[in-house]
């Protein structure tokens, strides 16, 4: 008296969708059928479209459906701004910012030893390859403040130094609206450190 | 600089999923896009081939692949007890306790006057044609002590008994395990009403 193989296999398959476990897939699976089929058969095609058209930019890393994508494609960006970035969903956050007006390297991941991501995995020569390319005038680096992102920021900045390329990192300190009563003290003590003058 | 269409699709496509909005739809794009394309292939076929395959069980409602699902058509069942739940997935619930032999009947609902739902949205008369088929004995209502369930229960039962059927509800009390001092009062009460001669 199980489920129907054809139900069973929609939850399993549902189960690859991150932070979903076997009672959300039920939920989910259940959802669709009662209650949303023409959201299902969408989401099926759209995966399949997505499957088939989007792979990487091959000047930046983030998903386009052409060679290079519609940013650095563009004349309207300024080449000599060069920001990496750890994944495309940074990239995007980056964007909505419209604080930027450069260009982009995503990184795709991280250093992190442990998991066996070093400079190679990471195709650290190709960013180098692009930096030095007469164009990049400056390189921020723009990837997370975690332990793994500082690490790899920190690695890139000696590698582009080496170089002679001029490495930004982008700033720590208190958030917009931040009251110093309830920011954590290793924040304020960066922002101290890192103090403008005014 | 907006999104390549299909990504942009895709996570559209994903808030399809409940309690998916667009900043877990966008990361769950992504992480299909870049760690789990056979995932994401695999969930897209196992969509279609649900949509296609599934339908709703001639007797009980629930899904299944034939024109009645595996439970309704065993002999092994016992027909003569019919229980009567809201969602499929009730059912599921139900089944994984191995408590009950008989059959099921699936509301696909409950009653819900402000949304519209009433008697005749949920087929009442169906169910009614089903326990008065002269092979049904006792109907247990198994919907939800909410609200809505409670309701739906009651008027069901109301509606069985003018038949003469005999018609039962699952019992309320504490869980197992369950302690006083960390009950709630309206529990604690409803335990205290059902009390069981021992």
């Amino acid at each position: 008296m199980t489920l129907p193989s054809s139900l069973d296999e929609l939850i399993e398959a549902l189960r690859c969708l991150p932070g979903v476990g076997p009672k959300s897939a039920q939920r989910m699976a259940y959802h669709l059928l009662q209650r949303d089929r023409r959201g299902a058969d969408r989401l099926a095609s759209a995966l399949h479209r997505a499957l088939d058209t989007l792979r990487r930019c091959a000047r930046c890393n983030t998903f386009t459906e052409d060679e290079v994508c519609d940013r650095c494609a563009s004349p309207k960006r300024d080449p000599s701004l060069l920001c990496v970035v750890e994944m495309p969903v940074d990239l995007n956050t980056m964007e909505q910012t419209h604080a930027f007006n450069g260009l982009y390297y995503v990184l795709l991941g991280r250093l992190s030893p442990l998991d066996g991501i070093g400079p190679k995995e990471l195709a650290f020569e190709r960013l180098l390859a692009r930096a030095t390319d007469g164009v990049v005038k400056e390189v921020i680096l723009a990837t997370n403040f975690t332990n793994e992102g500082e690490a790899t920021a920190h690695y890139l900045s000696e590698m582009l130094h080496a170089r002679g390329v001029k490495v930004s990192r982008i700033a720590r300190g208190l958030p917009v609206g931040g009251e110093i009563e309830y920011t954590d003290a290793a924040t304020v003590a960066q922002a101290l450190i890192e103090r403008r003058d005014y």
